[in-house]
Order: structure tokens, then C-alpha cells, then sequence
């Protein structure tokens, strides 16, 4: 029973004096702390490679050849994102095999190769990697190679064909994917951290929204305290919606200028060491209106359900029972609402994993695997309601499950009150 | 002959009383301006569709499948890059027929498409692209569609073809890039806008160099001064790379100070109405060593004598005769510095295209393809000499090339002289 619940009936109205300080979140994490979740990486790197490895022994491949950075950097160590992948070329694609890890790096990402992922064997390419194939299957021995099939662009696809041909490529999806959404008690803090970050950043930016500022001048604030407040890089843009933008789920700021009396919606995360938050905050601008509070207050009491619900869950799952799936809780809240009647439910699903990505597993919307949760994950809890043209409320925040340990807590700690800004 | 081209010989010192100044450089540009250009590219459209509308006949498909993000922005005038790209799903995808233009998207994206591609027929879509192609391709009636094979997931080429089996799907690969590598005038202006933004950026900069601040603490300094002066967004993330560093063309910001007495590197660039901007200025933190020096006017030369070369070629190119190819004027700057003979030439390509994508054609690189420039495009001149462990100075500006107007020009304003700061 750990996460708090306050209930919709008990959201305090938090005006100037009783917002939430910087000084009561987490500072960011220490340089050895750092230091400690990298020497944890690279003991647990031999654990997710003997993972696979039995995926691969249990669908009869040899080779597995990885190319999203996300893998890269879960098995091998090297620290890419999207930022770096881009200009990167094939450096840091890799092919493990049931004995080896092979990294491919050209003279510019050699050294890093050897910096962050000394386990592997670096396999030295100059060319494309498609002149290069038949070399690496040759060194690695393998003959029957699992490629990530959602990842490897059509025409690389049949270029590696043709120049192997006596290898069988097996188009693969998912595999890392599915192993990545039970995480490691060091990937959990590292969101954390990064969840820290976030709050801190929103609670030093209140006093700077007023009417008249725009969205794209609160974004870009945000950013930069998150920025200069211990993210290595934003999780992704930050969403700063006023009034009746609030109401489009995907909206970017504008130069729209915050509107009192309305709602004024943050979508932001940080990145600390690779790991990603994610967070929705919707802040009232003066006096909310009966329609905003009872919106708001709607979908605070449909994220306690599903936050009541996974604390019994937990309990229960001790005893071994299994946790429920995403879409159970997507339709609790859903129903939550609806039951309500007086707004529609949100359009989109429930939550999403998060981690090294934004988007990961397990997926908590309609659609998503119906398949119970895992025993340590972390995932968002998202629920909203929108009235196009007129205001939008979302509340998010990032839950984490850890069966063994009996916990079920939220790490974004930034209040689900009632904010009162720009007064 | 218009490349100011002051020849090595010529480099003035410039310490901090003949610093550029910001306003030396081309203010942001005006609402009314940024209009015009949508009003161009709206109006190019039809020319940009007729083009591939005219490949797509000669290769005999009557579809051409597209999920790049650039060229969903240059054929349908959707805004999208990468950051929007990566939470859009299929919505954007387009397929172009030889009289129409289908423009996919979910709920979220009806409103985006029909403002922003008003003349593209809306292809509504709730669920993902495999599921609905059938429906698309029997309301487009294609028969035989190209499909972008570098850009579509193995996966996914293979679920279309099985959702429509009677429709041939043929790969290619090309064909816009080769388009877009010749470039409308309005597109050269949004260059030079990106490229005056980041000029102006660096010249604002320059006070705040100090020797103990970090390159890191620089990066940061000098992508707020481009994103709070005019820039929608970065091109690509800033390198900042102190002495030593700046002989890693690839390498990030750190927490190392800035030295004295040692280079440092700026590249970076900025993006104005969804085109982008590349430069690279190396800087003296103090007095510069003789060396320094010395390699600073080897890399300044080589980039004079491609300067040199552009002018006669468009000159003569007036005439009728091709321009010089990529890999001629990497051959000439690369024999530049190793005829000079005391320190070894750059390992990467002279330069790139640049425009909605920060690399597109034409290549200079060594293996680009050897077919003479475009007649009105814009690429990279960045010649550089590293020097691994000890120093490295590269020097890149952006041309633009327009043999019917008979020019050859710099639109990196940013002096290339030897800029001395910390001082």
C-alpha cells in the first residue's frame, strides 16, 4: 500500500504559499552514483545476453543482429540515442552469437566501442555494412541470423540477402523488447532520477508563469532548467498547452499566451543517464472554473483507481498471484469516467513503459498485450479528459511495481493538487 | 566570382575589439517573410509532384509510397522532422498516384493535413498503415507502387505485400533525394536565414568564452542564444570541443574546460521554417601556438582553393559546361594539405548538401557519386586537419551555387579569419 492516494475528494488547492519547493525533490544524482549504475550496467550486461541467448536456442537462431540504439546500448554499453545513431551510420550495430558479441564500429567509434563495451569483439568496418556482411557471418559462425525486422530498413534487408546467401535471415520483432520491460532495480532509479529532475524543474518554473507568457516561452524555460538542473538531454519536446490547446493530446506550444482563468497543461521528461521520465501537470492559471475542478478532479479519481488497484495488486501478487494486464487498468479508469458521464474519456490508452525510450513496454491501453503486468517495471499512468475547443486536463505520473520487494510506488512527486498559478 | 576569397596569407587576427558583432549578421526573419516562403513552397508543389509524377512514368509505377519525413514536407507541406516524426505513427505517409496525392492520417493529424496539405486527399486511418493499405491502394487504384525501400521496415514491406497481394510493390530508393538536391530560391533564402541565425549566435557568444568554463556550459550558452534568436529549432545538437577534443570530428561536449592557449571548436547549426543550417568556426583561446597557427592556414587554404574553383566553374558553367563533381573538389582541398605535406588531411568527405535534412545530396566525399553539382543547390566546404591527442581545426561554411544568376556564394558570414578570444 504504498502509493499515496489522496482521492479525488482530497486535492488541496495549493496557491503560492503552499506550492511545492525545488528543495523537495531529489538533487541529481552524484558522480558516484553515476559511477554506480554504470558498474551495475556492465555486471548485468552478461545476465540479458544469456536472455537472449535462450530466446535464440529456443527459436533455433544462431546470430541475432540488432540495430535500434536502444538495444545497442542494453547489451553492449555504448551510449547512444537518437542524437548520436543519426550521423553514426552502422557503428554500434551488433550480432550476438551463442558465444560472442560482435560490435561494429568504423575508426570513428572505435574507441568508444572499446570505452563502453569491452566485453564485445569489435568487428572494424569501413564500408557499408552490407560490403561487409559476409566477412562478419563468416568470423561469427553462424548460419541461421534473427534480424530486428521493425528496425532493418527493407532494402538493407535484401542487400545482406544477397550478400550471404547461403545464411538464413529471420525476420524478428520484439525479443529485447519484451525482456526490456522487467527492469533492473538500477534502471528503476535512473527514472527516478530523471522523474526527480522533472519535478524540480516545474517547481522553480511557477513563479514565472503569468498571464501574458507564452507557451513557447514556458516550454523553453522548462527545458532549460531541466537542462541546467541535471538532465543529460529532454526525454522530448516539452508539450506547454494553454486553455483550449490543452485539449489536443499531441499539441506543441505556440506563441499563444497563457489565458487566466483557464488550464495550463506541462508534458515533459529529462534523461539522466539514459534512463527517461515523463510527467503531465495540469496547473490552473487563477480561479479554476467549476468545469476545470470538476474535470480535473475526474481525473485525479480515475488515476486513483488504477493506483488503489495496484497496491491491492501487489499485495496479492506476493502471494503469487499474477498482476493485472494493461488494458484492465486502461478500462478502469476508463470506466471511472464514464461512469462519471458528464465528459468523455480520453482517446488515447491508459500508459506506457519507460525507460532507455519514452515508449516501451508494457503498454496500458485498449490494444495492448493482454498479458499481466511485469514483476518490475515502471510505467506511466495517464489518464485525461478533452473538450475540443473548450479545455483538457491530463494527469501523469510514473508508477513503479516491484513484486519481490512488496512496493508499489510513484516516482513523480511533483503534488496532483490543485496548482494555482500566475496570481 | 562572387566567394570572397581572402587567401590564407590574408587572415587577419581578430581579437576582441575587431570581433564580428551580432548585428553584423541578418536579423530573423520577419512574419511576413516566413509567409512568402509558405507561399512558395505551396506553390512549387504542383512542379515538385509533376517531376516525380515524370520518374515514376519512366520507371512504370503508377504509385510512389513515401514515409520519409522530409519528403512528406516537400510533397505535401506537412511540417514534420524528426521530433514530430517519432509520436505520428503512420500519419504523413503519403502515396502519390499520377493524378493524386493521399496523405495518411489518425485523429490526431486531420486537422494538421488539411491545413497544411490542403491540395492532398485525406486518407483517414485508426489503426496501423498494414491494416488499412488494402483500402488505400484499391481507392487510389494503383497497380505497381515504389515504395521508399531505405525508409520502410522489413517488417512492414513484408505486411503490405501480404495485405494486397495482387499489387506489386517495386523498392526504391532516391529518387526525391535526387530531386531536392536542386533547390527552389526560396529554399536557398531559409538556408541562409538558419545560417545568419547561427552567425549571429556565435558572434554573441564570443564575451562569454573564458578560460575554466566548460564546453559543455558553451554548447548549452550557444543554443539558447540560436533558439531564443530565431532558430524553430537546432539543426543537430552543438559540438564544443576544447583543444585536444577538437581532433574527434565526432565528439560531444564535455565537462572539460577550455584552455588556454589551445583551439576550440564550434559546429553547429540552426533550423529557420524547417530548414537548417551547418557551420564550424575554430577559435584561438589566447595566443595561438605556431602550430595551431599553421594548421589553421593549411585548412583555410584548402577551402579558398575549392572557393577559387566554384567561381571559375560557375562562370564557365554559364557557358554550358558542367559543374565540377563532389569528389573533384574533395580531390582538390584534400591535395591542398597534402601537398603542404606537414600534417595529414581530413578522414571524413569535403561536404554535404544541406536543407530540410542537415546531410542530403550532393555529396563531396571521396565515394560520392562523380556527376557534376547541381546548377542551383547548397552544400558544406569543411576541409579539416586533426591532430589525434594534440589539437584539430576544421572550417566549414555553407555555398550556394546558382549558375543562372552566376553565382557562387558564402552564406556563412561568420568571419574565417583567425579569431582570437578568452583573452
Amino acid at each position: 500500500m504504498t502509493i499515496n492516494t489522496p482521492g479525488a475528494a482530497k486535492l488541496q488547492r495549493l496557491g503560492p504559499s503552499a506550492w511545492p519547493h525545488p528543495a523537495d525533490f531529489a538533487a541529481p544524482p552524484s558522480r558516484t552514483e553515476r559511477e554506480r549504475w554504470s558498474e551495475a550496467d556492465r555486471a548485468a550486461r552478461p545476465e540479458r545476453l544469456a536472455r537472449l541467448r535462450a530466446r535464440m536456442a529456443q527459436e533455433r537462431v544462431d546470430g541475432y543482429f540488432g540495430l535500434r540504439w536502444e538495444h545497442m546500448r542494453y547489451l553492449t554499453g555504448l551510449p547512444f540515442d537518437e542524437s548520436e545513431v543519426t550521423g553514426s551510420g552502422d557503428a554500434g550495430k551488433f550480432l550476438v552469437t551463442l558465444e560472442e558479441l560482435f560490435v561494429l564500429a568504423d575508426s570513428r567509434y572505435t574507441i568508444a566501442v572499446s570505452r563502453h563495451a569491452p566485453e564485445a569483439r569489435l568487428f572494424e568496418i569501413e564500408r557499408q555494412l552490407t560490403e561487409h556482411w559476409a566477412d562478419l557471418v563468416a568470423a561469427a559462425g553462424v548460419r541461421r541470423v534473427g534480424v530486428e525486422a521493425m528496425s532493418i530498413p527493407h532494402i538493407t534487408w535484401e542487400k545482406l540477402a544477397a550478400a550471404a546467401p547461403g545464411l538464413e535471415l529471420v525476420p524478428i520483432e520484439g525479443w529485447v523488447e519484451a525482456q526490456r520491460q522487467l527492469k533492473d532495480p538500477v534502471e528503476l532509479e535512473r527514472v527516478a532520477a530523471a522523474s526527480a529532475v522533472a519535478d524540480r524543474a516545474l517547481a522553480s518554473l511557477l513563479p514565472s508563469i503569468r498571464p501574458g507568457v507564452t507557451e513557447r516561452e514556458l516550454a523553453m524555460d522548462l527545458e532549460w532548467r531541466m537542462r541546467t538542473g541535471g538532465a543529460e538531454r529532454l526525454a522530448f519536446d516539452v508539450a506547454c498547452l494553454a486553455g483550449p490547446e490543452a485539449a489536443l493530446p499531441h499539441g506543441s506550444p505556440g506563441d499563444r499566451p497563457v489565458l487566466a482563468g483557464a488550464v495550463l497543461l506541462f508534458d515533459f521528461g529529462a534523461q539522466v543517464e539514459g534512463y527517461r521520465s515523463d510527467m503531465t501537470r495540469t496547473l490552473f492559471v487563477g480561479e479554476p472554473t467549476e468545469r476545470d475542478l470538476g474535470v480535473y478532479e475526474t481525473v485525479a479519481g480515475a488515476q486513483d483507481v488504477v493506483f488503489a488497484t495496484l497496491d491491492g495488486a501487489v499485495a496479492t501478487a506476493q502471494g503469487g498471484a499474477p498482476l493485472p494486464t494493461g488494458p484492465s487498468l486502461d478500462g478502469l479508469a476508463r470506466s471511472f469516467i464514464e461512469a462519471d458521464g458528464r465528459w468523455p474519456a480520453y482517446g488515447h490508452g491508459l500508459g506506457h513503459g519507460i525507460g532507455l525510450a519514452v515508449h516501451e513496454l508494457p503498454g496500458l491501453g485498449r490494444r495492448s498485450p493482454d498479458e499481466p503486468l511485469p514483476r518490475r517495471t515502471v510505467f506511466s499512468v495517464e489518464p485525461g479528459i478533452y473538450l475540443e475547443g473548450e479545455t483538457g486536463v491530463r494527469i501523469e505520473d510514473l508508477v513503479v511495481i516491484d513484486v519481490a520487494r512488496g512496493r508499489a510506488d510513484r516516482v513523480t512527486l511533483f503534488p496532483r493538487d490543485v496548482v494555482i498559478v500566475g496570481v
